[in-house]
């Protein structure tokens, strides 16, 4: 069955206390509308449609950086689910099949979550996604009859008897794109918030005779967002199940605890990540890398055999071949170091290119900003580059160079050859004792004087 | 009302096993006695007296840096909690009002908390602070008719009835002085300890004919530091509420339990701090501002806009101003980075005043030490100072000036002039491919001769 | 009573998900098996016998790393704990006097059980570490008369009342040589596995007319490790008894639960750990040194008094006397850096002496390395190393020395006297703005054209 999304997306969020709309908030280094997004791409939907209010443009920009084919609406007053569903619609003109409507807020909907109740919709009409509340108290209640769903009940709505129901609604609905269309023209907005409410359209379905159900998942799995607190939770439910996700895998983890994974790290078994690691988006590592101590990385790969820190800054388009090593206090962003270059101190390397077994000295900086443009570095083979080596770009190294320490390289260097750009070293006897003593003899003045 | 403050803070704490006195040892930065200064503070006390005793001269030095104006007394003899306020009156010389005893291994006493007991004392003479003790064992007991305090029972002193009793005694106490002056005179030290308790002041007064009684707070206020593991334990309390406040105010904290707080920090709403952050005293981060993970902040002010790190080391002085830009492995102390500037790796900043949207290139140093005095570095606004530029101060760059990368400027440099300081590059063909031929060659012979 | 232990270190421990035996994941930076050696330790044996099997070689190494006189004895087919100790056995030729079993993969037995467990030797011929378990399912059954172990019953091969006993069976075991080596030729493996178990001798000694009695040690200390979760389990429970024997002996540590120690750690009273500090192997720090935030520390001596970091990397080989100040962004490798040496920003010393009171300035490097050979650099006392400088080893500045900052210093400089060796400044009025506008007006055009 074709199956296409609504992502409601347009709430503020007040109790979060801030200027950005609540599902831009980052889980894992992702907005959490992104989340949202990958659970329901677990559907593989045709078709997706996200419904924006609070900060629209915004969140319109983060829809489509996700995928550039999603639909976004703008539900310009806040009327209610059952509205924002509505406004919805028009943008699956075309598509027949099933409506899955998921919330921006709720980033932990499980792929297992959804095929279940894509199953259960062939044999119920709509299909509520509902969970045993441990304490169920805001909740609404989903009101059954054996199998099946006879209505959900809002918690100021509901009867003791109602309130006494521990399964709730988790606001996840699954129907027919038709069914649900009309069932939308029934919902009123007779009620204390005067919103219309979706949770209207299980009872107003089977009162026209259609059928409704209720799958089950883990109330784990229906957290939703609303405050920081609330975000801080969510954030540390994510990290505590992807380390035990790459500890199952065969990574090492020396301190799980201390490792900050983001949304899409990818690690391969038998990789070590020491304390104190953090992740951000884009990040690939395979088997038998080493990520020392103090090491952040961002939208880089790092090889088997690699090393990488402690105290390594890895940034975007930092690509690391087989056996290199990164060391402390080194950043490399947008650059490929082949197999086997060594940069293990103080370095920064930018928009460059490194051949295999090249050795990095100490203090080594690409300087790949004029003030106005960004240029490129490229080094090559088995060269050595002295500590302290300035690489004003554009500028070539050839295989198997030299640089002397403390050079400023302006002009390529051809391979195999030694550049050197310093000063001469003269050596002044007596000179720095006598500077000394005079320094010391100013302050003694000075003592004196105060 | 008139109110003075008497913090006891002349404790060993053996169990501590340290040369520091007690109250000394910090939570979030701050001695523990300046956590029980500022609980006080709340009651805009006219008048302060430390009673120090173990490692007295240290105790009065932290209490004067604290504030200049209150006042320390030595407690010579450990003779008790009684003896120990008796000592403090006549430091109060030319005072009238009430007298509040806290304790500076107490930190956590809370402001509403000292309000209810200057409340109290409008309807009794002597208020006590108590509290519901979940495991009561060790505490003395709160021996109450209705609301008024009959006594207080010491632990050992108390019978099988009383010692059922939960609710505890605090040791704060607030009473007029001149009844608690008159009560000191009658207490006694006939007990196994052979000191002089304050708790006995409640039971004197009623005997008296004055009146007592008790104002209760949560039991995690009255937390007490007696060992290492306490004080981790306080630390823990504290950090646990501080980011949870930052949370409610609208911070963004991706990880709040690596984030470390100091007792002062202050940071606005939607900024947003990454994980693994050390807060020194002093600091405040404004709205907006983006701390990144591995930075470490002291005495310093960030501005909106302003993103710090990862791996940003501020020490006392660094005031960033809006959008400034300091990454990774930078340092910057007592400096002044104007709107804009960017300093982005690797970079010593130190007494200096840096202009707006000047670029500071990577490996850029400021040399500030001659060995025995410092010096100030200037430099004006636009500027873009080269990679690894060394600058001597005392030494000024102009506006809009530039400095080659790899340069060591130790003379002023005009507005819109270019400074260059550096050798010529020479390249010197083959002689790299020569120079590590001699070099495997002599690894060669050595090993063939080992 | 002379002791031999065998240590069983031959499983794969296939839910390990690794390449690496299991024995070899190591825990606060030690193999497993080193903490099971340590543990044995505890009884001063006079030989020991490690029972190899998956990755032998590997462990094999990794054992006489530990002890180069330890007896590593291959199993090639794992057929039984009691095939394993029967293969050990013949490695303890000429040795009389008690064997006692532990396993590579159950680190934290106690020295005072393995005393208790040698203490009931004196009454039992075979004696058996037990705990009560808080949950047995898997477990052996410890099935008691009294003081007397009966036999072991294998959870699978236990009646229903058997199960019901709580007392486990960790593995370990003591015995008299001689009595193991004849019990072991009873043992058979007509069972289930198909493997000869070493459970089965107290119940065939018993049969034989000895005695078998059970020592209880508390459950955390028979953790076994099979999966890495286990692992990540294990090292936080050593790491918690780490971090809280610190607090007890009077170590300052402000956030404990962030500092990551190894298993050999040694921190003086009073020294103080900021948050955020990773110790690796090898490191002792002294009475009222500083470890500061974001720290990592391996190989490394601290004296009295040192401040270390933030962002300190301390590497093998590095010795800080008393007073020494290595600050941010500042590596230390093989170097021996005397009393008041300060080196604060940005710097990197390897293969070093430096002497007392020496000011080491920032972006200060020892290029150590040619390429193929490492060279040492030695610096006297109280010289002063302008920031920037290229020390090109071997190289050696005398007592009092200077260099002058940004300079590459290739020959050695004589004590007093100052070294300098940097191109000229030139300033070149207007050129900047010039450049600059060159720059943005290549810029400009670049964007019209596009």
């Amino acid at each position: 069955m074709s199956t296409a999304l609504i992502v409601l997306a347009a709430g503020k969020g007040t109790r979060m206390n801030s200027d950005q709309p609540k599902v831009l908030h980052r889980i894992a280094g992702a907005p959490m509308l992104w989340h949202a997004l990958r659970a329901g791409a677990a559907l593989a939907p045709e078709r997706t449609v996200i419904v924006g209010g609070h900060g629209f443009d915004a969140v319109a920009e983060a829809a489509r950086d996700y995928d550039p084919d999603l639909s976004v609406v703008e539900q310009a007053e806040q009327l209610g689910t059952g509205h924002a569903v509505r406004i919805a619609l028009p943008a699956l003109e075309g598509f027949e099949g099933d409506v899955v409507v998921l919330y921006g807020d709720t980033p932990f909907i499980s792929p297992d979550t959804l095929e279940a109740m894509r199953a259960a919709r062939a044999t119920h009409d709509v299909v509520v996604l509902g969970f045993e509340a441990a304490d169920p108290a805001r909740y609404g209640r989903l009101v059954m009859e054996g199998d099946d769903l006879i209505k959900i009940v809002e918690f100021k709505d509901a009867t003791d008897e109602e309130r006494d129901i521990t399964l709730c609604n988790s606001g996840v609905i699954a129907a027919d794109k038709g069914l649900l269309a009309e069932m939308l023209t029934k919902v009123g907005n007779d009620n204390a918030s005067g919103e219309y409410y979706l949770t209207d359209v299980p009872g107003l379905a089977r009162a026209e005779g259609r059928s409704a159900t209720v799958v089950r998942c883990p109330e784990a799995e229906t957290l939703g967002v609303n405050s920081r607190t609330d975000l801080a939770f969510a954030e540390a439910a994510f990290q505590a199940a992807a380390r035990a996700e790459l500890l199952d895998l065969g990574v090492t983890l020396q301190a799980p605890e201390t490792v900050h994974l983001a949304w899409d790290t990818v690690v391969g078994r038998d990789a070590e990540i020491e304390p104190n690691v953090v992740f951000g988006p884009g990040v690939t590592v395979e088997s038998g890398a080493r990520i020392r101590a103090f090491s952040h990385l961002e939208g880089c790969h790092v090889s088997r055999g690699a090393i990488v820190g402690p105290y390594a800054r890895l940034r975007p388009g930092a690509e690391l071949a087989e056996d290199v090593h990164v060391g402390n206090f080194v950043e490399v962003k947008n650059a490929v170091l082949h197999e086997g270059v060594k940069a293990n101190h103080l370095t920064y390397i930018g928009d460059a290119e490194v051949g295999e077994k090249t050795n990095i000295g100490a203090g080594t900086i690409t300087c790949n900003y004029d003030g106005v443009f960004k240029h490129r570095t490229v080094i090559g083979k088995r060269a050595f580059i002295g500590s302290d080596t300035m690489l004003v770009a554009p500028v070539t190294i050839g295989d198997g160079a030299m640089t002397g320490s403390g050079s400023t390289i302006t002009s390529d260097v051809p391979a195999g050859a030694l550049a050197i750009a310093r000063g001469k070293q003269e050596t002044k006897p007596g000179l720095a004792e006598k500077l000394m003593n005079m320094l010391r003899a100013k302050k003694a003045k000075q003592k004196a004087n105060a």
